[in-house]
């Protein structure tokens, strides 16, 4: 914190957003070798289905995260921006919105979609991060809750590389496997930018700025546990005992 | 789960123990590479320390989850037994219990104790599992906040192995350091075979064994993962942005 935040400091709004997007550039998940080695190409198809398979915990498990900071909003006009979030991701009808997409990225890999959607092939590193997450958003403050989804603010960026790397690298994969990641962007940048705004606006002392960059930081290292474990257990081959082994079951 | 239980099965007393016992023969983390490193004489002193350092925040821990149960327990002698739990871990006063003995062992491995005392320096996966813990025992039946605490049944040996190879190989390690490791062993032995007994009288229904089963199996995850996070960042020194490095702080 202190290397965002010295003790007592009172930030002005353009300072506090350079901070937030500081703690981006240092600490982002496009930082970690399991992306690069995604979105370069490097990945066996195995660690590409752990991947999806994996990250589709994180996905199921935004719009309970959503709800719970919608829950708490006291005003209609923030409730009605945030339930924005929930339509994305579960779309008006079943097979759309974000979950459904990142469904058929899923499909495309060979993976079965009962396996995937029960969520029981998940790693435990996977989902003690994510269960993480959603009880922070509905354990502290609104403000607090509401930071923590500023990763959107650097998202476009890693979605961009890894569309363009996986197309190229990975025949497996084509533009409609991709669906989710051309749909996103948009999404994120409306999202993050509202999220901002509404950061500036509240964090205005000491305590609730270091509270904003604290909330930040923590998800960042929400985002960064899942890519170490999806490491340790796929790229490694050290897989927890009981663990999920995508070369058994891929169809 | 269905290595343990077969769908509507239900156990006699005895191989329902039987099979909380495999659990721990297949999951427990004796069988993590870190403990055979650990006790092995390989890790480095940085890792020894990273290891003592993240582990004292699951020990810190401790004594939450268990305050957590116990004030889910309606019948005063289950509170009486449970509450022993308490004073082991707290002790009667300052500098006694199992975190003050804890402490002890980090204080000879060079740890300055605010720094540990603090948790600021331990690992996002290590936060992760261990409050993963907490909350599952807060939230879920008193039967399986029970069963979880049942890897006790398996720490005696691995307490063994850990005390007589760190004294064999660590020449920065004394009987003192280790005083945690001798005073455990009984109080494990105690409360395990308690809590053994409970979880044998009170899962006598399919559905109840499936949560017992699953529960302990929760709980080997728990373990087992905040291994995976010390081998990654510490023995392979992939550490997450941020994260603490022992080389720069031991005194």
């Amino acid at each position: 914190m202190s290397a965002y935040l010295q003790p007592g400091q009172v930030l002005g709004p353009d300072d506090l957003a350079q901070r937030l997007r500081q703690i981006g550039a240092d600490r982002y998940h496009d930082r970690h070798p399991f992306h690069r080695r995604l979105h370069g190409g490097e990945c066996r198809p195995a660690e590409v289905r752990a991947w999806a398979l994996n990250r589709y915990y994180y996905q199921a498990s935004i719009p309970l995260k959503d709800a719970a900071v919608l829950g708490r909003m006291t005003d209609p006009a923030l409730r009605r921006a945030w339930r924005q979030r929930l339509v994305d991701h579960d779309g008006a009808a079943e097979g759309e919105g974000g979950i459904a997409r990142w469904l058929r990225l899923t499909d495309a890999l060979g993976l079965d979609r009962e396996l995937v959607a029960s969520c029981r092939a998940v790693l435990p590193g996977t989902r003690f991060a994510v269960d993480a997450y959603v009880r922070f958003c509905r354990e502290r403050s609104l403000l607090e809750a509401v930071a923590s989804s500023l990763t959107e603010l650097f998202s476009p960026k890693i979605i961009g590389e890894r569309v363009s790397g996986m197309l190229a690298h990975y025949d497996f994969v084509d533009q409609t496997a991709l669906s989710y990641f051309t749909a996103r962007p948009p999404q994120a940048e409306r999202d993050s930018a509202f999220a901002l705004d509404y950061v500036l606006a509240h964090a205005d002392t000491h305590e609730r700025q270091a509270q904003a960059l604290g909330a930040l930081l923590f998800k960042t290292d929400v985002l960064w546990s899942q890519l170490d474990a999806l490491w340790l257990a796929y790229v490694e081959g050290r897989l927890p005992p009981g663990a999920w082994q995508p070369e058994q079951e891929a169809s």
